[in-house]
Order: structure tokens, then sequence, then C-alpha cells
């Protein structure tokens, strides 16, 4: 590899530059090796936030950041594969019906997560909330999960793309998080190396998402898009709904509950609608577009599968699920239409009662969270509950509540509701 | 001092807010107390660099960086002080005749030098290639020679304004060396704690220089000036031509022999021109200007306070200076008029024959450097001697010829040269 320096490559996109394939490829490898320090990443992380990068240099940079670990490798499997990525939202507990509902169409659906940071919860710390549960998984026991289950929801190894792990940490502390470029190349380069055969990428928009307006959504699908396409994988982007939190529960036990109940054929209507938008997607991308998923949702296959794969990482999918020590109920002010429903509002809540992590090291609560009793087009009446706030410590009711204030509004009936039907949640489609 | 977060502070300038006082203030003190950490600062620096920080932003941004140490106080002199800061640049001696001239006058001049990295050179490299000299002093020893002699030029003690001392360092590997706040409030930072009643920046324009072109340097000067002047410091800035080296030497041992050249009433006209000009300003700003300086160089008391001031340092003024081992010519190649000679191009040679240093640890050779026979404008015969090359290293000859190659142009006589007069030196006053 020919030698670079850092500050060359800092000085070259400070100056606006386009980065050569080799200034990429050095600064990436000897970042990842020690060899560029901290504070020379991060002064070249906010050069790229602030003076961007073209297409052909995040492709690169996403190729730098796979090589810079091992890929993972699904082609012994019987079936094609399928995975899903979100941005994260509140209430967004999709993959968790998703991966087995897939499965169980005959698609493998090798799902690797994280812990939640933040106001958005986080799909290991919603599983983990299921009685012996866990997260981490060796590759083989992970490969043989695949081939007799189909899915498999799992912590991500230390071996992909190890880069991506040392440059988010250093992005997470340096103000540089907010950049299209690093934000894509950081999650494509994790899925890329997964080795998924299909992809499609749940870009959230609003006000609980991390992208608060459709145009820069829609930049970063884009910009995912082309690069999962340019790596051989079968990719599409879905923009969805995140002015408003989905389904009627934020937090862990009680979203997996909310999971559980669309597996059997029920749940709420905007999160079947999303559950089986995104299935028709992964499994039209891995060539399997002819099998209805909402046959697997009625006739219990997807249930089957559900407990099949909690089984297979030690759960016991029939357990009761650990409930939160204390509950406050807030009552409607007025009667009326509920006309707004603010995801970020709901999300904070949920985070204050200890449902999220303020620092990646804490735990969480299982049994917190917020659960609303309305959504946006339904009545609501005057001293009925409108939400339930649930914590096993009373003391964080208070900033939960705070967080709620002026998270809603009751109006007449017939004032424009932000999302008051389904069929509005898929907002564009990328791919 | 009321608390912030570092991601919070990178944030508002990352997304072009004005930082408030407190933000600045928190920064600075956090960071010289290892609180906020390289990787946050280097971020910082490269979203000030990138968007830049106004007037108040920048004033309040340089006193942060003088609380961080200890202020120097010559209030106790029995004569007024007057300082001055070159942005530097190649054959660059002005200091070392300028602050005898101007002690001569009655002015007390405290002068704070620093060692050279890079193609220009440093002042205490050039006077320590006299026998004996030394550029530490303690504050005492300092301002005893100061009411003795007159003036003193000497290392920055540890004290002065330690933020910046250890923030250079970090731009200096961070490529966030070239942001105009950053420069005018590192320099403005260190001569406002120096103390001194008035200042005079010489800013360099030209090849040579650290600012390529008038509107940049201009920027920088006019922002050191508002800077000095909101400190209560007497402030004026000349924006000075380094498209051609200063005099006709560019090393160390050889720009001492042609300060002294200069002290005794002779040397370069332009050597001259520019160290009138300096000093005149000076004067003026200490409350001096009845007297004219060029008067002390004709009657020796210049030459006596040089003399005087190396003494008291250690230095014998009167030793043989050091020579290099080894000499080079270059020799006209055609016969005419030298139209141009290129500053950055001599400026590399002199580097590369040793007199300067690429990492700080490095040493310098007193005796090598750069000798031109010729300045813009004149005549030049073809196989007489142009350059001599001195290093005490002969390999070292082959990269300083290469980085001549070029850096100059003879022409017919009538040509347009860069600066074929004196009296050019001086572009504008800024004040």
């Amino acid at each position: 590899m020919p030698a670079h320096d850092a500050v060359e490559v800092i000085l070259a996109k400070r100056d606006k530059h386009e980065l050569t394939d080799s200034q990429i490829d050095w600064v990436i490898d000897s970042y990842t090796r020690g060899e560029v320090a901290d504070e020379q990443m991060s002064a070249l992380a906010m050069a790229i936030l602030l003076n961007g990068m073209n297409r052909t240099e995040i492709s690169r940079w996403t190729a730098a950041m796979i090589a810079s670990g091992e890929r993972m490798d699904f082609s012994t499997l019987s079936r094609p594969t399928a995975d899903k990525h979100s941005t994260g939202g509140v209430g967004d507990k999709i993959t968790l019906p998703l991966a087995p509902l897939v499965a169980a169409c005959g698609v493998a659906v090798p799902q690797l997560s994280g812990r939640g940071l933040g106001h958005t919860g986080g799909t290991l710390d919603k599983l983990e909330s299921i009685p012996g549960w866990r997260a981490d998984l060796g590759n083989e026991e992970m490969v043989a999960i695949l081939e007799e289950v189909g899915a498999v929801i799992c912590a991500a190894g230390e071996g992909l793309a190890p880069a991506d792990k040392k440059l988010y940490a250093l992005r997470d502390v340096t103000g540089t998080v907010e950049a299209i470029p690093l934000i894509a190349s950081s999650i494509m380069s994790k899925k890329i190396a997964e080795g998924t055969g299909a992809l499609v990428l749940d870009v959230k928009v609003g006000s609980g998402a991390f992208m608060k307006d459709v145009d820069s959504a829609r930049e970063l699908a884009e910009t995912m898009v082309g690069l999962g396409t340019d790596a051989g994988v079968h990719t599409v982007a879905l923009l969805t709904d995140m002015a408003t939190p989905l389904g009627l529960t934020a937090g862990n036990a009680i979203e997996v509950a909310e999971s559980v109940e669309v597996l059997a054929g029920g749940g709420p209507a905007d999160v079947v609608e999303l559950t089986l938008a995104l299935a028709r997607e992964m499994l039209a991308g891995a060539g399997r577009g002819d099998v209805d998923p909402a046959d697997k949702l009625a006739d219990g296959s997807a249930m089957d599968a559900w407990k099949a794969m909690i089984r297979a990482q030690g759960g016991d999918p029939d357990a009761a699920l650990p409930e939160a020590r204390e509950s406050h109920v807030v009552t409607a002010p007025s009667s009326g239409t509920l006309t707004r429903l603010d995801a970020m509002a709901v999300g904070m809540a949920a985070w204050r009662l200890g449902a999220g992590r303020a620092r990646k090291e804490d735990p969480v609560q299982a049994g917190a969270g917020v659960v609303w009793h309305a959504r946006p087009g339904d009545e609501v009446t005057e001293g009925e509950p409108l939400f339930t706030l649930l914590s096993d410590e009373p003391a964080r009711f208070e900033r939960a509540l705070a967080s709620l204030e002026g998270g809603y509004d009751i109006g007449s009936g017939g004032d424009g509701a932000d999302r008051a039907t389904p069929g509005d949640i898929v907002l564009e489609r990328i791919g």
C-alpha cells in the first residue's frame, strides 16, 4: 500500500478535494492499526461532515472499512438470505415479528443487531427481556440456527468492520455523527461484511428519527442503496414515517408483547402494515416475491418460527415477561380527536423511565416504557387513560411526564391528524 | 464557570453558530486541564477553520488563552516597551538588527522568539550560532537585561498561554494550522500576555510566506490589530513582500553576519529599509516617534546596543561565526537581468541544506544556508556565481539544487521584475 500522511489526507478533504482510493485505503487501515491518531481522524471526520464525499469516495471508504475485518459467508445455506436495517425509531419493534415472518416464507434472515443508546430502543435490549434469551452467538452457532430455524437475531461479532467500530465511538464524542457519508458507510460496511444477499433499509423520517426531514432521509437512502448495489447486494430503501411512534408501546418487554400480538395475527395496524411492507421487499430481493407474508401471519407459521428462533437462543417464548414495579396513568385533559402524538416526546419519556440508556455501559429496565392508549385519529375522552408510564423507579415519573408535555394535541374531530389512517406509513421507495 | 460539554461546543461551531463567552472560556480551560480530549479539540479546530469565528469570538478565545497562564509585567521599567512579531519569511533576520536599534532609541524591546520549523528560519536558531549565546532566561533575568541594555531576545517561558502551546502542537498534526482566527489568537495571546505596550506586526505576503495573497494577509493583519487594540496594546501591522527573500542570505550564522553589516551602517538595501520601517512604527507606538532610527545606525549606538545585548546573554559578539564545512556554487546559466527570485525555492533550499528542521527535536546546522549574489533587478553574467550553497554535509546539495530549479528567471533588461527597486517592500499599513 503506498504510504500517505495523515495531515496530507486531512488537508485534501479540508480543501474540498476528492480523496484518492489510495488515500482512503491508507487512512482507514492506518487508523485501525492505531497509526493515524484519534485527533487526526476526528479532524478528518469534521472535514468530511462539512465538505462531503462523492459517491466514488463513499464507496471506497465503505470497502476499506469492510477490508479492515472479516466477512461472513452464508453461501452454504440451503436458502437465500435477506436482512433489514432500520435507522432507528420510537416503538420500532419491527425486527421482532419481521425476522421470523420472512423465515417462515423460506428466506433466511441473519439479523445482526445492536443495543439502544439515547431515545431509540435497541432490538437486543428488547429480546433480552425474554427469560433465558442470549444475544451473543459464535459464527458457527449463528449459521446452524439460520439453517435450522431460518432466522437469527444476535449481536454483531467483534470481527466485522473493526474500523467502523473504532470510528463510530470517536464520532460519538467529537460532534461528527451527523455526516451522511459516514452514516451510510458505517451502516453499509457492516451489512455488506455480514454477507446478506438482499437488504432492505428502513430509513425513518420525522421528529423521533435521526433524519428529521424527507430530503436528508432520501439522500441517506440513495447513498446506502448505491453502496449496496455497488457491492452486489440487492438493496432497496423505504422512507417511513417517524413523526408518530410505531404501535402503542415503547420499551422492552412491552414491545416484545406487542410483536407477539402481530405474530398471532393481531397487533396495531401500523406495525402490521410496516412489517408486511418490509417483508415483501425482503422476499422480492431474495427472489421469493411469489410468497405472500400475510398468509404466514394468518396460518401461524410466523409464530412457529418466532418460538423456534427464541428457543434456539436459550429463551422461553412462553414464559411470562417481566413487568415494571410501578406505573403511572396520564388521563386525557379534554375530549376530542388525538391529532398529534410526537415520537421524540414518547421516546424521551421511555428513555427517562429506564427503557434506554444514556451511556453504553448502563443497564436497561426490562419492564420500563410508555403505553399510549390512542393513536392520532382516535377519539379520546376527558379523564380516561391516555398514557401509562412504567418503571421500576417511581422517581423517574416526573422527568418522563415533563418529556410528554406538549408532545400531543387533542382537537375537535376532523382536524388534520399527522397520520390518522394506516397506509401512510411508507413515504417513498428507493431502489 | 458554568459547565458545558465538548460535543455541545463542537456542534455549535459545526452548525455555524456563534460560540458564547461561556462556551469559549470553558473549552479553553477544560482543554488546558486535559478534560476536553485532543480528538474533541481537533474536531472543533477543523470546524473553526471551515466555519470561522467573528471578532467577538476571536477576542474571547484570545483572552481565554491568555487566562490559561501567567502575564508578564514591564511596568517597573524606566522606559516604554515595544515589540515586533513577524509571521515568518525567508531570510527574515530583521529582529536581529531591529531590537538593538529600537533599544538605542530609548524604547525597551522584550522580544520572545521561537525556533524555526519548515522552510522559514527561527530567530533563536540564528542567534545560537553566536558562540556562548543562550536563549533561555528567567523572568527576572529578562527584566534586568531589559533595564540595563534595553533589548532582549529570548525563548518564551513555559508559563505564557499554555493553552496556545498545547493547541498549536495539536493543530500542527491535524491539518488545522491555516485558520486565521486560530493563527491570530495564537500570536496575539502570547504577545498580550508578554505585556508589551506597543506591538508592530510584520505580516509577510508571497510565495515564501504563510499567507500567499494580500487579501488573506490583510484579513490576518486586521484581525490581529483588532485583538491588540481591544487588549489595550498599541498595535500596527505592515504587510510586507515575501515573494522575494530578504537580503542576500538565508541560514543561521550567515544571517547574523548580514545583520551585523546592517548595524554597522551597511547591508542590503531591503533589509535596511524594512528594519527602519518597523523601528519607526515601534517608536511611534511607544511614544518616541521623534527619534529617527537611521541616526542610530549611522552613529554606531545601535551596534553598541547589539554587542551589549549579545554579551548580556553570554555571547561573544566579536567571536568568529561558524562556517559550513562544504560549499557549492551555482553559476548563472545566461546573461541578463534577474527578473524573479522565488522566496519559497530559496527557503526550501536553505532548509534542505540543514539550516532548518523538519521536526521540532531536530538540530540545525549553524553554518548552513544559501547566499544569493544578485537580487531581482540586478544584472547577472553567464558563468558567474548566482548562488552559493553551504552545508556541513555535501550529500544535501542535490536536493537543495532541486529546490532552486525553476525558482528564478533571467530575462533581457527592462522585464518587469517582482521587486527591482527598494521602496516596494512595505505593501500596506494597517492600524
